[in-house]
């Protein structure tokens, strides 16, 4: 049986690990110090915005969101915020940085199957250091032959990098759990995309069109399932 | 004449375009702001001790500072730091993202000129998004035909840049302000390297050994003497 691609891409986040209940806890620890100041409304519209305020010179990442999270609670407590509270705030940021990633199911075993027939590269957005330091922490390093962290993930930058691997989109296959920046670009480019949903998803993500790409667009429930997957794929292109 | 190099690399901060002054008008204000708590010793002391902490986990970069000049404030406050001030902090830090890059002395003919007879590579270290940006604000993507931003600048990570863009050590040509990070690795590997020094030159930048490596290393006081020196290094090699 001939493999059906040359590449697999995987994203990182709340793909191959737990990333966005990070964020929740830390935001539920900030809606907490406030509570003397504001309601947990005012907290999270104002957390809201003060993130998109700053999505341009900040961009994305941990340390973007604690100083998000500190500038909301100025702004909510109208200046009346403490320094323990602002060190109760860092605090709850910097558990955002755990010493070991938490592994969504049957990644690892799934990443080691696949790294025997696939070269495999993971594709993140954000924070280069946060990032590299992720991959360092998750103990996946070694079944990915490169990882690409790039600032945004659209279609010139999947070009890019199918470009560096010299790989054409049509001999590429990529994972995430992100319809706008895993799966769209990707199909836009003329490669191939699974989606893997992770069970809190953002509003944002999912504000795309529904997708319909029969042959070069799937979608399952666990990274699991993805050996079996490309499996069939292999079958149906005979 | 033939070109004596396939590949001119530039540092970006402190070598286009100015950066350090930025940190240090940001510690200017902190130290004012914490008059009433702590003197400017105890300020300086602590932050550096708070970043050296930090450098782990959150890296280089102007959020990093950030971070550390608030954590700082508590410090040195005992808590006692109010919202007003942490606000005032967060702000100066915001100074540090400037509309436009102040550029160095002879920066942008200089690469005007270079760019017609080498490819430009910009290297930098640093947080992902912060770099880009600058770049973008600089006016000078137009002269580099790729920008890498490495999280570390060491000899790996120029071997992986030179692999990409299949260039051979000998024919690469560096240059920064950092012996540490622009001069000492690529000579290691050997490439050729000039030292264009910063006025304010950090003191970790200058914990490196001098160097001697003739015909190799060079150092120049601006970079409008760069085409100049590479003319002179191709006549030498006949």
């Amino acid at each position: 049986m001939t493999r059906p691609f040359d590449l697999i891409g995987f994203d990182a986040d709340d793909t191959l690990w737990h990333n966005e209940i990070l964020y929740r806890a830390a935001l539920e620890r900030l809606i907490a110090l406030m509570a003397p100041y504001a309601s947990e409304k005012t907290v999270r519209a104002t957390l809201d915005s003060v993130e998109h305020r700053n999505m341009r010179t900040l961009g994305y990442g941990i340390k973007a969101f604690v100083l998000s999270m500190i500038e909301t609670a100025i702004e909510v407590s109208n200046g009346q915020v403490n320094g323990r509270e602002i060190q109760e705030i860092m605090a709850a940021g910097k558990q955002m940085l755990p010493e070991k990633m938490l592994l969504l199911d049957g990644v690892e075993p799934t990443l080691a199957d696949l790294a025997r027939t696939y070269p495999l590269v993971l594709i993140t957005k954000g924070d280069l250091i946060d990032q590299e330091a992720k991959v360092v922490r998750s103990g996946l390093a070694e079944y990915f032959s490169a990882v690409e962290i790039v600032s945004e993930k659209d279609e010139a930058a999947y070009r890019r990098i199918l470009a560096r691997h010299q790989v054409a989109p049509e001999r590429f296959f990529m994972a995430g759990n992100s319809l706008k920046s895993d799966i769209a670009p990707v199909l836009r480019i003329g490669g191939s995309a699974v989606l893997v949903p992770y069970e809190h998803t953002w509003a944002a993500e999912m504000a795309v069109d529904p997708v319909s790409e029969p042959g070069r667009f799937f979608e399952v429930e666990s990274l699991r399932q993805l050996p079996e997957l490309l499996a069939q794929i292999a079958n149906n292109r005979g």
